[in-house]
């Protein structure tokens, strides 16, 4: 099942080329906050793994005429895999990897969705694309057996994880607002069984950058899971991106920006740079 | 005005020894979610500067005889500081601080309250107190200017935030169940005009390990709030620990840590290290 976010916050799931509305199915009772409509109801569709919900007498909206939105408009958490493909820990000349570089976050408040805009804050430093596939948590994790992993896992996204390339704390590089496009929806796990043989594919301006399968994560989706969870107690709706491969690169205004990943959909954002400023121009600025 | 969590979600303004119970009063027509029954509350509090109810028919309940939880059980966002006291800078031998590293990102859920332990992860690596001061954002905050950003602020409260030594990512370092103990309550901005000249200590088996004033923050409060803004939106409910002063130590099992800060509150909570497990056996180790 795939599900989606259309139209402030219509939640939707998708039918071929039309979405399902079951805003009104699904809500009846609740009061949607920040995270958006889908985040309170992920642990129960988790457990019981379909949308029970009569869909006969619900509207349905060509995908064509929607708006589709982050279908998590501010998870939990947003955690990250610095260093997860072999041939970008090359690339980056890393010789480490998350058994000891750990994970990192980046800020709820970076999430955008499809057909958005990725704004640049600097003229004059790089601003990367990542493209990376996203776990979205379904059951409260602790400690888990990477065994167990995928038991935890309510479905997948596509996640880019854009970054600036300066000497900042990944939290603040990775984290300006803009900077988690999420989408195009939430594909539940019951549809990928095996997460870790996914083909990806990020194309930059017409090019293809990022070209992978999710078979060569260094921490696989499960792994990634159990080491997270040793760490920090994961909730649903909680949003895991799980590392990128080779090929990030510069975005530059005007700039489309595609992901792509097998079974899961195609997310596509634009590029803003008309706000970009120098950076020895930013905010706080100072000598000592 | 100060805001306090206890017994189990109860919402009570503390007034002298008492604690007056206005969790129907504040919360009539809400359903607090994870982050708690006050968060929603926040912005309206912040926009009003009091809370307008009728608190002639609410119990009153012994501080003595209540249980104290954190005040926001699982903000928005816990955002840091890295190295933002001159004295600290020279302890841990740092060249930069906030304008170069910028900040960084503890997990949400990392929360605890008043009286609950700090479970220290490693037997091998030290696992340190800081002790901080807490800001909690009030309204939503987007490239505010250091002029304006205390219009911004909710309140102010208590952080210890919980460090490992090691070599990962700070997120993870500092993001371990427990590593961030909040409280004992939110004290309201309109009490504290001038956060930028209060007194803090903080004492860790009865001997006083850091005393400070904020007044030596590099980057103070309204600094903060400016830069942090720059970078990522901060939303009503958002934490930023500003930064610990000198005097960081290594935790063991059974210290009781102590934070006191002029006009916020003293935050006390205990250590447990009985389930640490040396550092080479955590999950995820492996040789790539």
């Amino acid at each position: 099942m795939r599900l989606a976010l259309f139209n402030q916050g219509r939640l939707g799931i998708v039918d071929g080329d039309h979405l399902v509305d079951v805003t009104e199915q699904l809500a009846q009772g609740s009061t949607p906050g920040a995270s958006g409509p889908l985040h309170q109801h992920i642990e129960a569709l988790a457990r019981g793994g379909a949308v029970d919900v009569d869909v006969s007498n619900c509207a349905r909206v060509p995908l064509s005429d929607a708006v589709l939105e982050p279908p998590l408009p501010r998870p939990g958490k947003v955690v990250g895999a610095p260093v997860n493909y072999l041939d970008h820990k090359a690339e980056m000349e890393y010789t480490t990897s998350v058994a000891d570089l750990g994970v990192f976050l980046k800020a709820n408040s970076s999430v955008i969705g499809p057909g958005q805009d990725i704004v640049l804050p600097y003229t004059d430093k790089r601003t990367d694309q990542e493209g990376e596939l996203g776990v979205v948590i379904g059951r409260t994790a602790s400690h888990v057996d990477a065994a167990d992993a995928l038991d935890y896992v309510f479905g997948y996204t596509c996640v880019l994880d854009i970054t600036v390339r300066s000497g900042e704390d990944r939290s603040t590089r990775k984290s300006f607002d803009t900077f988690t496009p999420i989408g195009p929806w939430i594909v539940t796990a019951d549809e990928i069984p095996a997460p870790d043989s996914l083909d990806l594919r990020c194309d930059v301006g017409g090019i293809t950058r990022q070209r992978t399968n999710t078979a060569d994560l260094i921490f696989g989706v499960a792994d990634l899971i159990a080491y997270t969870s040793s760490v920090m107690t994961l909730h649903p709706g909680d949003i895991i991106a799980t590392g990128t491969p080779a090929g990030v690169g510069p975005l530059s205004h005007g700039d489309r920006v595609v992901l792509e990943i097998e079974r899961v959909g195609r997310l596509e954002v634009g590029v803003d740079g008309s706000r970009a400023t120098p950076y020895d121009q930013r905010p706080g600025r100072r000598a000592r």
